[in-house]
């Protein structure tokens, strides 16, 4: 069904694979529209209950293809149209409902590692190519990793990084928290993470907490945030996944959690895409 | 006069103990109502230097008592009258106009952790078990955390511990920065920095700067911070602890500052509770 | 030209160096206003690649000039005119369109200190004596650091190090990120860094790149990063710094970038000053 990446849901997870690897999963405007298409339908599915997103091959993702050489990122839009590809998809990831963990598993460049910003957990292949390279290549920062970038590690390093436009080994990616892991096998380890998830917490739960936390990111004031969790612990005390939860910490036993994450109302505005 | 806290006041340090040692602190609705009064008390009382807060006997917080089961959650409010207990206190909190350190002297797993968030300063017993587990009793996050937790450790670690719901081991908590120290013996480490305050710093700075940092937080524009701070220092260059501080500085004594945190004017707007 | 600071450029370096070493470069009126001048200069100056800011003799900067005691922070202006000299600088820098590299060659102390938070990488002397001294002076966090500070190092370590005014081992300093290096010498790390970004990165991208960082922190949400990334890759796109970047990364040649930083069209509105 698609061409660029592959989907494969197992166990209610579903791994995204980067599949040109004969071009190191270099990012095309068809692997772009398929992105798009794969999270919409991975916020849909109720099967679905983490998302793992790796590479095909030895690299995760090389960045833009640039087979087209300077023309890259040449468009016939006028600016008012224009929209950055990434930007696109970082967006839409934004918006999803369950938890995704990104299993870097060889190089991640410019865009390779831009896109894996707006994910939840990053695992990434110890001693892999990393780095925004950007000012290197006479562009910039893409995938709104504009707003997300020192979101996660603080200003200092995001502003170093995307200025020097340097490699950045991997342990100093884990001393930063630009991800949360290094690993010689970065998918083992994610599935690791994703089957704890699975078998131990509520899928409404999850899908509240992935948008409160990425949404509360933007507010000014913990009110904001004291209003949604009230609107949600309301709903939840009503609902069969706490009543479970709380029961089988009671008694001591393993939780199991009926409902689905469609289930969930939403406590969030829209946002724009 | 408390039934479920103790406070104690010694040489300008308030200790706040959560006192139920029996359930290990566990959160009720009587001390959510104690927490709102305490600390409106110790924002008025200008003896009040410091705040330490700690727990009784061997746990800090075991988080929400769950003696109702199931039905913890479950209220006869409306759900736009409904307000999570921890998110009123947290607010609260983050209205203090003094120095709240945090001595974790045990386990702190959900709102036990949770409260601790707007603290200025947390010191964490060594291998004591911390967690946000909500996601594994089928509830979410609370007392504002969703706004607190990211801005503490960064959006990556914030998201991976409310997924997982796993516990944090405190070495992890103290690389991270979650809590600035962990110590075998944390109530007399918060002692120490504590005193530290009271002996060496203005009660006028020290509640000027709390309430600056948190509530530049959620500004757009440094600009912001540079005309409340202007405003701060035009006042202090005419009042006597500013005098003091620097001419003690000058003269290579200790300073002994003459005055009391009432005396600083409000340079914040009121905000919501 | 300069009575209080010196100026150099050289291979596209500007080297800003506070020039009082007998006072320690302690900060004054003078110092403020010949720093407002400078930066409005090298801001328009397409000879300037990167700036490096450091100090004459052993000091960085010991912080404001004390020689008029406790009546250094006395105006005779209104509160409503009166504005925090640091500030004023603070907000030059956060303006600049060049990346700028603290090199802090020993004591860095209040305003030394909090004056080189807008700029984007720090090294420090190793056990240089720095630290945000100000509750131990009678007075507060100034140059909008209440604003700058959290968005480096986290709001737990910003509260802790302003609430106690302790002095910051340099080794704590890189652990949390308020600086990036430390380092024997400072300003060769810091020429290291500065030659790095001229000779291998394009003025255009840089110049985007820092302004979009610092000023997509303040945004609500990454959308506001999306468009103006999307206007730039546009831009780009049909520019010939992109076009060689890319075109010497295919054919693997060091790339040789013809842009001039005041070509970049602004994509940021004026902001407050």
């Amino acid at each position: 069904m698609y061409e660029t990446i592959k989907a494969d849901l197992k166990d209610g997870i579903l791994t995204l694979t980067l599949n040109r690897p004969e071009q190191m999963n270099a990012y095309t405007d068809k692997m772009n529209e398929e992105l798009l298409h794969f999270y919409k339908e991975a916020n849909r599915n109720d099967e679905v209950r983490v998302i793992v997103v790796t590479g095909s091959g030895r690299a995760f993702c090389a960045g833009m293809d640039l087979s087209d050489g300077g023309a890259t990122f040449s468009s016939e839009q006028s600016a008012e149209e224009y929209r950055d590809l990434g930007g696109q998809v970082s967006l839409q990831v934004y918006e999803v409902n369950k938890p995704i963990i990104a299993a870097i598993n060889g190089a991640a460049v410019g865009i390779g590692l831009t896109m894996t910003l707006p994910m939840d957990i990053r695992i990434v292949k110890k001693d892999a190519k990393i780095g925004f390279v950007f000012g290197r290549r006479g562009i910039g920062p893409e995938a709104s990793s504009g707003w997300f970038l020192p979101r996660l590690v603080g200003i200092g390093k995001a502003l170093e990084w995307t200025l020097t436009g340097r490699y950045i080994p991997t342990s100093e990616a884990v001393r930063t928290g630009l991800v949360q892991y290094e690993s010689e096998d970065p998918l083992a380890k994610a599935y690791d993470i994703a089957k704890d998830i699975v078998e131990n917490t509520a899928a409404t739960s999850n899908s509240f907490t992935r948008q409160l936390l990425w949404k509360m990111l933007g507010q000014e004031h913990p009110h904001a945030s004291h209003v949604i969790e009230s609107r949600f612990l309301h709903w939840a005390g009503q609902n069969a996944d706490a009543e479970e939860g709380i029961q089988a910490f009671v008694e001591k036993r393993p939780a199991k959690f009926p409902m689905k994450a469609s289930e969930l109302p939403n406590f969030f505005k829209a946002t724009k895409e």
